[in-house]
């Protein structure tokens, strides 16, 4: 089970492959799980990884073009026909098939699912494609099971054995009324070990306690929900509260992979989902634009700097303390920020007091600028410095960590009430604010102090 | 379900334990997920909070336990009698038990496992205690049902009923063999709605190939496992392969935030795992190492500035561009790192050649380095700046984008071959060899230049 797709065994399947020997390949990709085979899929060349798709048995194949990576995914799904795809798409769980329609064409869409066979797997899809991506509904799949609350254990076994055949994993049986609305949940446990008769009504054996979000519930708010209450699997419901989905934790895992993924790549300055398998024109589009911003930010510096022409011409030594400034002040802000931002997303703060969060990253940040300050306030004397640089390196680094730390905490607090993801204080932008700020501050209390000093 | 716990909300429980109305508390307290009550003993203050807290039944004052963050439940369970802690553990699932008891001096630990009653409990916890915090030993529970592969459906079914008592939910059956090692999983799909009689063998209708693993396995792996083939629950065997305990899809979400939360630390310069409710103390501890990093780095800079003095004193405007040089280098690091880091989490770097990385990342450096090179070359001859400064600042950009972004591939994946977190890169440590670097670069590069044009 624990294969691993090692440069060796790449080699040999692509010499496979490229001499045709089928069975060979095929009693490789036998002793592969569909992930594994996506992962093969995805390192070969286009017409190998085709070659290899169309040795795979239909259930299989249906499983490994969910496994793919999406650009794969998309240069496979162009180089198959609509009724490969459409037969591919029958085998999969409806949510699985809609994400893959969704990044389809609209046209190639239409085709696809004229083309599906099975005329309640089409409408599932067709109903799942119209949810707005980051939704409930997006995520939810449609294969469930559910029982009538006014039915007998012994009638509703025989329900669920119908409803089952189509379904891998069943977490959990829904109790749903007349009306379709979810009324609560079945656990295993009662229907095996419970001493009542078949004869006993559900709804006097389920478990009406049950967390339920609607179709337009934000996916977020989806994982905070499955998080919080431990749950495998939530039901999703419409407005009028019937039952219409279920989101299972690995849709979730990977919306939680997703989440990580985009706050990381905020704070590095990456503005699309890029991965290291993009091509590099995806990737110059991702970054090119937050180097012009720190580039902009580059050029705003030097025409404040230029401002201050005459003390760096009086003081050359100005110059030496530049980086130091810039880079705590970043240094100083990025903390701030995230820990903000990691707040934000835990919600451990959550009725938390603004002014109490900073109050408490004021003091953090006095100590830590005293700290820095003394240190190098005792390094300038120890190499008899000018007073005037020593003062202004000194004070200008306590000034800059203090406001840092106040920026840093702010500003994603305010991004979070415009409704803007707060990871992005942790970014290029507001490193570039802060290093401004802190050159400014710099060079201000250098002409201060050069005018007390001189 | 869905109970908010905003200020309004908090004064008023706050104003009701303040009065010792507990009718009032115990009536709110009804209403809410032992979640819920966590994130309010949380907040209270400490006293208030053990008052709350004592207010509860058994059964939930012991899952609240589990919700509580670390800092409040250290408080917490230093204000409880061992007698009450052992209680409480004795009615939660072994691995919440164990990873509260790990947390407590070792004393205490003792005095606590002694106290609990559930001789079972005592063993299965004393047993988690074993296991290396961050292998799959340590995140499993013990709760689980097995039954053996010789055994008839009948007889397994008795079997599981006694053991379902003390479970909350039953993802997997486990088949077991005379030895206790693992021989495959049963679903309930086969058990309720088979048509075979309840005279069959279990081993004849029970699924072999299930993946497991061992109590030495790293988490980090248990949860790429748990992704890679959807499941909610691992089978954890030792290395007899004896089943000894499964771990549940609900700790490796708590895992897998983690992790991402390192990663985002360390891309922020905060070395712990520290949060917003952290102490000034423990964040300043936290910090403070990352910015005197920075601040070394920062001292370097000054003294190889020191050295082109000379340089500063013919031209002072050398030193208008150097945040710009400074920052870009830095910004180019932190998403060539990124990149890397995020493929080596996802694994999509698996397979794959440094050197086809390498290029990869230097043909969208060369892209990046010539645009931002240009622009910045087309703006000092606008502004008519010096041949020697606008030669000097466009060529001095252009190689740090180049060094930087090679810098930045190379570090993370040395970090990985070194075992240690390649997030590290992300961090201020190389953004500050970047500054450090850049600045060299540009002065060098000015050198040059001026003795060329001047």
């Amino acid at each position: 089970m624990s294969f691993e797709l090692t440069k060796p065994v790449l080699a040999r399947i692509y010499a496979d492959v490229a001499e045709g020997r089928d069975s060979a390949v095929l009693a490789l990709l036998n002793e592969l799980h569909a992930s594994d085979i996506g992962r093969l899929i995805d390192r070969l060349p286009l017409e190998e990884a085709v070659y290899v798709y169309r040795l795979l048995g239909q259930e299989e194949s249906a499983e490994v073009l969910v496994e793919l990576e999406e650009d794969r995914r998309e240069d496979l799904l162009a180089s198959l026909t609509s009724r490969e795809i459409a037969e591919d798409v029958g085998h999969i769980d409806s949510d699985d098939a809609a994400d893959l329609m969704a990044d389809m064409p609209e046209d190639k869409q239409r085709e696809v699912i004229a083309l599906i066979d099975d005329a309640e797997q089409r409408e599932d899809i067709q109903e799942l494609l119209t949810y707005p991506e980051g939704t409930a509904g997006a995520l939810m799949a449609k294969e469930l099971i559910s029982v009538h609350a006014d039915d007998s254990v012994g009638r509703a076994i025989v329900d669920m054995r119908q409803q089952a055949q189509d379904l891998d994993h069943i977490y959990t049986i829904y109790v749903v009324d007349k009306e379709e609305r979810l009324h609560g949940i079945l656990r295993f446990q009662d229907l095996l070990f419970s001493a009542k008769s078949i004869r006993s009504v559900i709804k006097d054996i389920c478990d009406t306690n049950v967390v339920s979000v609607n179709v337009d519930t934000d996916v977020e708010e989806v994982v905070k929900l499955m998080k919080k209450y431990d749950v495998v699997v939530l039901p999703v419901v419409d407005k009028e509260n019937r039952l219409v989905g279920r989101i299972t934790f690995d849709d979730v895992m990977d919306v939680m992979t997703e989440e990580a993924e985009e706050d990381y790549q905020l704070a590095s300055g990456i503005s699309e989902d890029v991965d290291a398998t993009d091509s590099p024109l995806v990737q110059i589009r991702a970054r090119l634009p937050w180097l012009l911003i720190g580039l902009a930010g580059g050029i705003l510096s030097s025409q404040i700097i230029a401002r201050f022409e005459d003390e760096l011409r009086i003081d050359p030594k100005m110059a030496f303390f530049m980086p130091l400034i810039a880079a705590t002040a970043g240094n100083v802000g990025i903390q701030s920020s995230a820990i903000v931002v990691q707040g934000l997303a835990s919600g451990m703060l959550e009725g938390v007091n603004v002014l109490s969060r900073l109050w408490k990253e004021i003091r953090v940040a006095v100590v830590t600028a005293l700290v820095c300050g003394l240190l190098i306030f005792g390094l300038n004397l120890a190499l008899h410095q000018s007073q005037a640089l020593t003062y202004t390196v000194s004070l200008a680094l306590f000034t800059v960590i203090l406001t840092a730390a106040i920026f840093g905490t702010l500003i994603p607090l305010a991004l979070d009430k415009l409704k803007v993801d707060p990871a992005l204080a942790t970014g290029p932008f507001v490193t570039t604010l802060n290093d401004i700020f802190g050159l400014l501050t710099y060079f201000t209390l250098g002409h201060l102090m050069y005018g007390l000093f001189q």
